[in-house]
């Protein structure tokens, strides 16, 4: 039997309930999404719990489920997924942080705490930060840029630990806080005295830095510190390709979701105009994904227009972004349309009424050119899918992936 | 969004099967449920399995289950549940007993394994024991009075061990067993010696009891053992306000029940007039439950009528307890209708024609103010719910609550 290629497309936040302003129906009822319903011929379509029922995920638990990683036994924090998807190398041992740009005044109180967001000079100040602190304790360190104000720090050296406080004290008018050890041990207190050291010479740094001069003196606010928080340890994680034996590429824009990807030994693309918000642009991404779908087994096409849309509460934004997904699904099948199955899901849902994460199941689809009977349902959507025969949790997808595309080994004999 | 409150309604073995009495129908099918019925316009209904399909609970392990706790790892034995459901406070390493006040002859054969059943003078019979027996070998004696006949025996001490056989021969006409241990350790023959010398003290006692003069001047049978079964050490389990910060009360008249959920810190009332048995006032006990759901997260509201009418064979019964848990209901919902979500459903089925326990899955309502889709379900009863979304276990239903009452904190990032 012919094995298919596969394409793993996942709209972030992409389950909904009843939204008063599209009339009672929900994002995916609403949308105009002809390419995705013409796969329901040839699919199988149902309800996934990422993690499981009633539990809500967040975007790096449930990825990690859906490439087949029980995130209960993996999973140890986002800083180090962070880091990785805005360019960092980690070692085992590793310890990353999260981080803004702010602005603070001279008493270390938090004036803005993302610097006013838009910080043109973020990459030069980055760069100076890692010419001018190369260690600290002994402890190597190295920051990347993500996007905006968003920064990664990584500590790498001995005897480190990421039980340690954030210094982000997550309000306007507050001083940069003291990192404290979360635990007894001497790593703890060790990393967190380097972390309050660091500090104190990113402010020295950045205070005087001439990227700095050239923002007050057009107005802007000073992004002279870097406000920390979410530390975490990295661990090498099992390789995508040894524990399924597929070779595979992922096309996102989104730092956490791409540090996933590299974390599970990915190829991880970004091609211009890909955003990671509701201006992203969709062809560009299906046209990466198609091409790299020539050469490799699995690709994964993440689109967090749908997640951004619902956090900001606009109904009308996500089902465009659902309608634009359509589009780059249909862009993607006019290509393979006959060699691949496709499984087209959310990582979880997120109602735009209720603004955040949720714990409701997320509509599957699994479209696959194969002499499969499908399931009797005429629109992807919320409540059409009950009827359909999928009932699963995020780690069965992988299963299904190799199973459909006649890739599984047997289990036994 | 706003965090809402959660009745959760239990009725103990509400699933069961096509019952002839009732023309093939189910009780829920038969049964005039009015108010339950008009939740599905905004519930998920469907069928859980409280352990796992087909295996068949007790309410304790079903119970445990529902409330997030695994029984695999948590669940010790009924002993302690008993005990604390009786109004014992135990401490970690405490062995409870069940116990039967009975009847024996001089040679300590039973003549009546419950002593005539309803015995007023059991609250007398036991201060009595508690008086004159406070020590056995070191080891810490004390009596607790369920109802009827039924006593919870608790020892506290060192080295102690519940791998203790029964001294209740179960059995009219047969002696009372000599306690045996049932591994090799020295603690387990240590309290089986320790069962045995408080076996003939409670006879002793008993014997002479003023309480058992005016018994047997009566023409009653005296209660003049206490027969003892399921010995099990406590172990501390973890507080449900721990695992979840929802503070929370449970109403109900059943010993074990009221056991749970006393250790997992649950406050736990019995109105006047709740029994645990058919004849039990349910607006007794849906008063309280709104009561309490005025400064409680949560309040469970067990009732135990369902599963007595089943024990009995009594389908009749069981549809009425059906359409009196109806009325509960309703009355509560009167009062807080938007601004809680309900669970109902059973903790097991026991089939009114089986008349025990089975592992068939029982329905799930789970009734939610919020803009869920509802599932197009117009009966709530064990055929009409296949047709909806949920297929969960117990284990389940604690995320599904917090979920939905806007409660849940994300797993990840």
């Amino acid at each position: 039997m012919k094995k298919l290629k596969i394409l793993l497309v996942i709209a972030d936040g992409l389950g909904d309930r009843k939204v008063e302003a599209l009339g009672g129906q929900t994002p995916l009822q609403k949308a105009n999404k002809a390419n995705i319903d013409s796969l329901l011929r040839s699919s199988l379509v149902g309800l996934m719990d990422p993690i499981g029922p009633g539990v809500v995920p967040g975007s790096d638990t449930s990825h990690l489920a859906i490439f087949g990683l029980d995130p209960r036994k993996y999973y140890k924090g986002r800083g180090s997924f962070e880091a990785l998807g805005a360019g960092a190398t980690l070692n085992e041992g590793d310890v990353a942080f999260r981080g803004n740009f702010a602005t603070v005044d001279n008493d270390l109180r938090v004036v803005d705490r993302r610097a006013g967001r838009k910080i043109e000079e973020a990459d030069d100040l980055v760069k100076e930060l890692n010419s001018k602190i190369d260690e600290v304790q002994g402890v190597k360190v190295r920051f990347y840029h993500g996007t905006e104000h968003r920064v990664s720090l990584v500590l790498s050296g001995d005897n480190l630990s990421d039980k340690v406080s954030d210094t982000d004290p997550h309000e306007i008018g507050k001083r940069v806080l003291h990192s404290e050890p979360l635990d007894g041990s001497l790593n703890s207190k060790r990393t967190a005295q380097i972390v309050n050291d660091l500090t104190k010479r990113m402010f020295e740094v950045l205070s005087k830095s001439k990227f700095n001069e050239k923002r007050e003196s057009e107005g802007l606010p000073p992004a002279n510190i870097i406000l920390l928080r979410g530390a975490s340890v990295h661990t090498e994680l099992p390789k995508l390709k040894d524990y399924t034996q597929l070779s595979s590429a992922a096309v996102s824009a989104t730092a956490l979701i791409k540090g996933v990807c590299k974390s599970i030994g990915m190829e991880v693309i970004t091609p211009p105009g890909a955003t990671g918000g509701i201006d992203t642009d969709y062809i560009a991404k299906a046209d990466a994904a198609a091409n790299l779908l020539k050469d490799h087994d699995l690709v994964f096409l993440h689109i967090k227009a749908t997640d951004a849309a619902s956090h900001d509460g606009k109904a009308l934004e996500k089902v465009k972004a659902i309608e634009m997904i359509d589009k780059a699904i249909g862009k993607v099948l006019d290509t393979f349309g006959s060699d691949i199955i496709l499984l087209f899901t959310g990582d979880h849902s997120t109602p735009v009424e209720l603004k955040e994460h949720s714990g409701d199941p997320v509509p599957v689809l699994l479209y696959a050119p194969v002499n499969i009977a499908p399931d009797s349902v005429n629109s992807f959507d919320e409540i059409s899918v009950r009827k359909g025969s999928l009932k699963i949790v995020g780690l069965n997808i992988i299963d299904l992936l190799l199973n459909y595309s006649n890739r599984a080994s047997k289990y036994g004999a």
